[in-house]
């Protein structure tokens, strides 16, 4: 047991308490880390709104971690005290039936308890004067202690600044993911980025990355325009500026439309969007987004006749253990900007004005440095 | 100019006429082809009774056709008279910007042209006492004589049987090709298919092919069964049966979902049904039916994000120059059991049978003789 700075959300819809909590130790199969930094998400936000169906409380939030191992529980074989490592929302236990597949990151091995906000074994390491608090995402990075199982704890190179990596733990390698890994873009493509928050700029990198030869960022706030520009978008546009739907500008301006597009809002309207400007006979269309809760998506099946193409991405389909290593490692080859994330940095006792800032929209991400 | 007897859709929603009309000889890279028979699809069916919204009359209907080239315009360098052939109603121009991709197989050389009736030139070849009449899906078999752009036509082996292997120039190849063009399914794969008419016998026919271990074949009416089973389906499901919606149904029977699933009706109810049977993680649902004019397919975008895929097929995206003689061949080889299709034959003078028989549901596919 140790005691632990930690934000709690005790409630929906109320600010983050920071306290002192009680961390237990790692059973089998599990390790205690020390959180070096977090990242505040949106999905932190979303879930602490009360809008998230599946937000259980009290709970420690917090996803996007950099972390270090100070404990291993029983039978741990790939970790030790000392690694630096990046917790994982997606693990990969490497024998389930999604992790032999070979064709998806969704490990299922701990989906049922995860879900539950406990750890594997059904119960809770986190508790304040005996009442038991629950677990977020299988990581909970808003605590200076969290406990998390072996499965879903990416081991990575020391050098890295966890400082900054930690962003790779969620929002920067899902955009980026979503391009290389999901919709696979080949060099020479057009891409149209539909949201330009954290998301929207990873993806924009991704296709940097990817070769793509068109990049058209896309948001309603033409703020986000010059850190897009910056990143790679060869143009943005602004819906409100035109009087047709976005989806006809696009396709006027590309001659058809792009080979793929990728919503990163979570507004069905835009997923609509997304799909529709994309070319006939192979326009690919992937969502990123989380739509709020029994939101549908709609089309013509038309669109999809005529050879446009609709998926979805979660964590970029990457396979935390085994591909995340390499993310950290092109961050320190200088491929992947993070530090043109992180608009603002603080400590623990600072993370409400962190949500405050995102709900402003005056942030990219805001780092917690405990 | 020849006489040429033929079935005329003077109207929407009344019965063909058999009569005679002029049909005049091929122009600049047309070709004059004899049809010797011709199948009688739902399409033609969809387009005559006045609910396609793209309808035009009067027009010569008919797309399934095998015909022998009888004169060649000037210009034409890939075919010569005598070749035996199947009319394309996607054609393949080798190089507008869709065939170069090499991404798709929705040619778009004469769409403008083709759309409205009309030889790419924008006149019909067609007419009676001078009245003009318009092509339909740029074949129009309904006629002993018809003129397609030489890009609209695949030369086939001369001893495969025309009678037989028109069925080839839609439905059946539509069906076979979004199996192995479209989905790509792999072997071992299970396989749902929704709808056992002509186009989801074809997809069954195109999962065995493709190796499927699991075929489920499901349809409201029962009597369709024992032919799915001949051609392979492994199981057949009426939805009627259960009283949980079909695709809990399925995803209950195959631990999870189908690795594959094709939406052969044109409803959108069922189009959903067929991606959310989609196992998480990998499922891919194909959409090869035709749904009414402004309809539209609805999901939670969450099916997609949880690694589902949505994705539709025209012609099996079948290139119909480079592709369809190979079809043929693996007919003439016994691999696409075009008989059990077959169900019905007559004369052009019974044409208005055929289509009664379809709408009774008491055929697969009626062939016209000439």
């Amino acid at each position: 047991m140790v005691r632990s700075r930690a934000a709690v959300a005790w409630a929906a819809g109320q600010p983050l308490e920071v306290t002192e909590i009680d961390v237990e130790g790692p059973r089998a199969g599990e390790v205690l880390l020390r959180v070096v930094a977090t990242g505040v998400c949106h999905t932190d936000a979303f879930t602490l709104s009360g809008a998230d169906p599946e937000g259980i409380f009290p709970a420690v939030l917090g996803h996007e971690g950099g972390a270090v191992v100070v404990e291993v529980g029983p039978g741990v074989t790939s970790l030790a005290v000392g690694d630096h490592v990046i917790p994982l929302y997606t693990p990969e236990c490497r024998s389930c039936r999604f992790c032999l597949s070979g064709k998806t990151n969704l490990c299922q091995a701990i989906r049922a308890t995860q879900g539950r906000g406990l750890m594997p074994d059904g119960s809770s390491r986190f508790s304040r004067n005996g009442q038991s608090i629950h677990h977020y995402m299988g990581t909970s990075t808003f605590s200076e202690y969290t406990v998390v199982p072996e499965i879903a704890v990416a081991k990575i190179a020391p050098e890295a600044p966890l400082e900054k990596v930690c962003l790779l733990g969620c929002g920067v390698t899902t955009g980026i993911g979503a391009v290389l890994n999901t919709a696979k873009v080949e060099p020479g493509s057009s891409v149209a980025v539909f949201g330009l928050g954290g998301i929207g700029l990873a993806v924009i990198i991704g296709a940097v990355m990817a070769g793509a030869e068109r990049i058209i960022g896309i948001d309603t706030n033409p703020d986000k325009f010059a850190i897009a520009g910056q990143l790679g978008a060869t143009e943005c546009l602004d819906p409100k500026a035109f009087d047709a739907p976005i989806q006809e500008v696009v396709i006027d301006r590309t001659d058809g439309g792009v080979d793929y597009s990728f919503e990163c809002i979570g507004n069905v309207q835009v997923m609509r969007a997304a799909l529709e400007c994309c070319h006939k006979g192979w326009g690919e269309s992937t969502i990123i987004g989380v739509a709020g809760a029994g939101q549908e998506i709609a089309t013509r099946p038309f669109q999809l006749v005529t050879g446009r193409v609709w998926r979805g991405s979660a964590f970029g389909g990457v396979r935390g253990r085994s591909e995340l290593p390499g993310y950290v490692d092109r961050f320190q080859q200088g491929e992947i900007p993070l530090d043109t994330f992180i608009t603002h940095t603080m400590g623990l006792e600072d993370i409400n004005r962190a949500f405050d800032l995102m709900h402003a929209g005056q942030s990219i991400r805001s780092v917690i440095h405990f």
